[in-house]
């Protein structure tokens, strides 16, 4: 197997960068779409040799040195009572806004609730055996509860935003009752095969450093702290956190993930040499010509600057219409220019 | 007049920390929506007797020490040819996408094309005259072209981006006319009376550092040299640029405004003490316990620690569902707090 990118979480010498994108299985892959055809993307998150399907794709199309399992961060969060579509945003029909709703929530048996998802891991980690290894991953609580409480995607999540000031409590216990269900639902990833586990905070940016500190650090801190990590490497992707790296830095993991608004070297200056970074490329970078992908990719290289610890990705998902060649070229130039 | 706003621009001392509120002539307040259900938002923009109307209003029922123009940034767009639309977001109906469309793109003649804005300058004067001093703006030429050329907003404005990459020659000659119209426009509205200039640029911080640095601060750096400045502070929000301040600051200006992903102190420090500053509480504090918003104005000032050269805002514009009597607390509190 591939181990590069494995090497590069523990902060290891490797021969040559490793990288994968977010979103690497994803709308822009005429396969993915191929596959998506016959279903609705739920039914393809709970249909395992779908979803492994759709997950070896990019590791042949792309030749990236990790895959991601295909699935959505709030699939665990439906069996915890809260009924979940896509339209094709992300919607919940009951929001949580009372104590009443947080109490109603229940904890899943992941064995039960979720055996789609294990049973996908196990799948991934026959077919994979021989090639690259397989990351597992889940929302970061305050994400998921980010949705759970707006009940949808919003520019500004006020909604979850007010509880947090104006009814600490309630805001505490649903962030207390996600964090439980998150530490089980990534251990029992881990326990049917992930090999590394990322956690994705896509909303923690949009809070003040001091928020972040005060209503999302302590929980990100106990999950990470609540996971089997004997040899399974966690990623840390908080979007938006260039200004607070130091303070996400507490959350622990081996690495952390770094999206496009701040400079790769001065951002690992910051964080220091004890953990790894992964990223760090605007996606929309995929859109230019060939020659600008390259300088582009050398340019993060560059300000890496050699240090060991470094997964070369995007700074946040690939977009739904980026041609797939500029994809395969710039996982090409980071193999070819990062070769030592 | 309250003078306190122009002497914090120019870092003099002042009896209490200035304050005001982007978007503070806005949807939150039930006057303004009593005008602005007399007409649509460009009809409001263009009669002088209404926008200098609601201009005034937060004035009064805030208690704020600086009046903003009531206009849209894209005002001045419409006339180099482009037809405006908002439904209710901006859409333009003929996107720039060509070098030909670049070039049909006239200068527009400031008295002749946008009259209203210079007219409403000119009562606003008359009416502020003993109450507090009147800020003109305009968008930033990259966020402008970002309207330009995408037709409307968008999530990762991913055209002009391509633009950028694909056709630089395109961009480059498309941010020349749009600074050359912004520093006419501008200096139009100093002519006709504004006493500060602030300049948004609502998307700069959708650029990774490196690439505002190419693509964004030139233009910027000739737009501010441009201005007529003798006496008229110049304000320059970038948001999202709490990751690349010491680039931000090489565009010129005298005081930063700063959104609420920063902390003030830091950011500071990082600035240096030439240039004043503007921010920075989140938004949706405003949702908050009066006990809270209290607690928060004053972490904000303990972040300035009393160094001169502060004016207090927000780190983004008011939210439309804000309760106005949490925004007459706010600026309450900023005065009381601040004392000297």
């Amino acid at each position: 197997m591939n181990t590069r990118f494995l090497d590069a979480c523990w902060g290891k010498p490797v021969d040559r960068t490793p990288v994968w994108l977010m979103r690497q299985a994803g709308r822009y892959l005429p396969d993915y779409m191929r596959v998506r055809s016959t279903c609705t993307f739920l039914e393809l998150c709970k249909t395992p040799e779908l979803a492994a399907e759709v997950t070896i794709q990019p590791v042949d199309i792309l030749g990236v040195d990790a895959a991601i399992l295909f699935s959505d961060i709030l699939t665990p969060v439906e069996p915890m009572g809260m009924k979940l579509d896509f339209v094709p945003g992300p919607v919940f029909e009951n929001p949580i806004r009372t104590m009443a709703d947080v109490e109603a929530l229940r904890i899943p048996q992941m064995e039960e609730d979720v055996p789609y998802v294990l049973e996908t891991i196990k799948i991934l980690r026959r077919e994979l055996a021989t090639k690259v290894p397989l990351i597992g991953f889940g929302g970061a609580p305050f994400t998921l509860a980010c949705y759970m409480v707006e009940g949808k995607g919003s520019k500004d999540w006020a909604t979850i935003k007010k509880m947090m000031y104006a009814a600490p409590d309630v805001y505490a216990a649903l962030m207390e009752k996600v964090t439980t269900m998150d530490m089980e639902y990534l251990n029992a990833q881990i326990k049917a095969g992930a090999q590394a586990i990322q956690i994705f905070d896509t909303w923690g940016g949009v809070l003040s450093p001091v928020d972040y500190e005060r209503f999302v650090l302590p929980y990100t801190q106990r999950l990470i702290n609540g996971l089997n990590r004997e040899n399974i490497p966690v990623i840390h992707f908080v979007k938006g956190a260039g200004t607070m790296l130091d303070i996400v830095k507490q959350a622990g993991g081996n690495v952390m993930g770094l999206d496009w608004h701040c400079n790769l070297g001065t951002a690992r200056d910051i964080i220091g040499p004890e953990m790894a970074v992964q990223g760090n490329l605007d996606p929309t970078v995929l859109y230019a010509p060939k020659d600008v992908i390259e300088r582009e990719v050398k340019r993060v290289l560059d300000e890496n600057g050699g240090r060991p610890g470094h997964i070369f990705n995007l700074g946040h998902g690939i977009l739904p219409t980026v041609p797939p060649e500029n994809a395969i070229h710039m996982v090409e130039c980071v193999h070819r220019l990062s070769q030592k």
